[in-house]
């Protein structure tokens, strides 16, 4: 049996300050737990339905950490999914450490992407492209929010990220920075180096005038129809998809 | 006044079902009316708040449709969005007429796409890169879904779309088909000619078998890294880029 007291600390973990105060967050769904228990991020509870332990009882019972046997209805009532059959997992966050970036990859930054989903579904990219660092200004959405963990499908365990203020670390960063904007130089024209950073902006007001003004190369995706902009995760995906061209087997 | 006979009628057109009885829909939020009293669409009311009505009334008094006013409470209480200070419209849908696609110009096959986010993402993917004819199974979610209508950000009035069984189309269009798969053909080294049917698949189990052994040329986005998978509006755009490129100025 599983105590009111822990149930009531993992259904805290839905609320940024406690995900703070407490360094843990929660993973929901097979292929986000299956993921996070075999990577470097450390586990430290797993709850989980008969069926889901039936199935994976074997890999779970190598790691170190509590298991717990709960019914679908316990899983919902803690997690932040309507309904939820498999598994919930409670993984302590990293530290909010500098990123190193160098300029033969190319690494992502994010001003002001607010909702969890485009975040999660950014990561995941990112992740696709083999893109595995990601600058976040301080607004955009929690990395360890349940929903940008659940876009993720579990790309969240493969990505560095770092939440700090951007114009110091792109003037810090010397190197060279792309950034979407609805004007700037087609993206189908640009012969990308071998990396760089790629700066994307705010769900409706784009990059911050602030950022706009330092050293950038303004690019933009080709428009042939009445569509006023893209979403800024499937933007991040073109754009991606345009400088990996050519890099690949 | 607004009799509660009419804002129960409104209400209903959240189902499909009364959408279908009632040969009409509901379209919400500014960018959304603004583009849908713009189109061809029949609009029989328009539902707003005083904020609304003095920044649009101008615009609005030139058409032919009743006008209420009302509170942000009663548009949030007939419509599918938890918050709405602006508008709300209620149009007649348009009939399943049969499409006819053309070998020079691409357009879009929807294999079971249900979630209705996913749905009105491809439809404003589809009208950024110029492509205004969706062909949808009847599986997939449905085109005045208020969701599929939100998530469009007004773009569906810009989409011819049918629903059909695709087996049969694809059989009778005659012309090249390129589908999406996790193996195939590299979109990045494909020539794609002036035109022809793109086939995107279910959200988690792909293309159907039945349409794979089609005449259908097997495409593949080229992956970098970890992910699985794309989601499959993401796996769209990446797709309609690839083959505009260099058809644009």
């Amino acid at each position: 049996m599983v105590s009111k007291k822990t149930l009531k600390f993992v259904k805290s973990l839905q609320l940024k300050k406690y995900r703070k105060q407490e360094q843990s967050f929660i993973v929901e769904g097979a292929k986000n737990v299956l993921e996070l228990v075999r990577s470097n991020f450390r586990v430290t509870t797993i709850f989980a339905t008969p069926l889901f332990l039936n199935d994976n009882l074997n890999l779970l019972q190598k790691f170190d950490f509590e298991i717990f046997e709960v019914d679908e209805g316990t899983l919902a009532s803690i997690g932040s999914f309507k309904t939820n059959n498999t598994v919930l997992a409670v993984a302590k966050t990293r530290e909010n450490i500098p990123i190193k970036v160098n300029p033969h990859e190319f690494s992502l930054l994010l001003d002001d992407v607010r909702d969890p989903g485009n975040m999660g579904t950014i990561i995941r990219i990112a992740d696709w492209y083999g893109i595995n660092k990601i600058i976040c200004s301080k607004e955009c959405a929690d990395f360890y929010n349940p929903k940008v963990i659940a876009a993720s499908m579990g790309s969240f365990t493969r990505i560095e990220v770092y939440y700090t203020e951007l114009a110091s670390f792109i003037k810090g960063a010397e190197m060279d920075v792309y950034g979407a904007f609805m004007k700037g130089e087609n993206v189908h024209k640009i012969n990308f180096g071998p990396g760089g950073l790629i700066l994307m902006g705010n769900e409706s007001k784009g990059i911050d005038p602030e950022l706009a003004n330092l050293n950038i190369s303004k690019i933009h995706i080709p428009r042939f129809g009445g569509a006023e902009s893209l979403n800024v995760a499937v933007a991040t995906a073109v754009i991606c998809d345009n400088l990996k061209r050519g890099k690949g087997s």
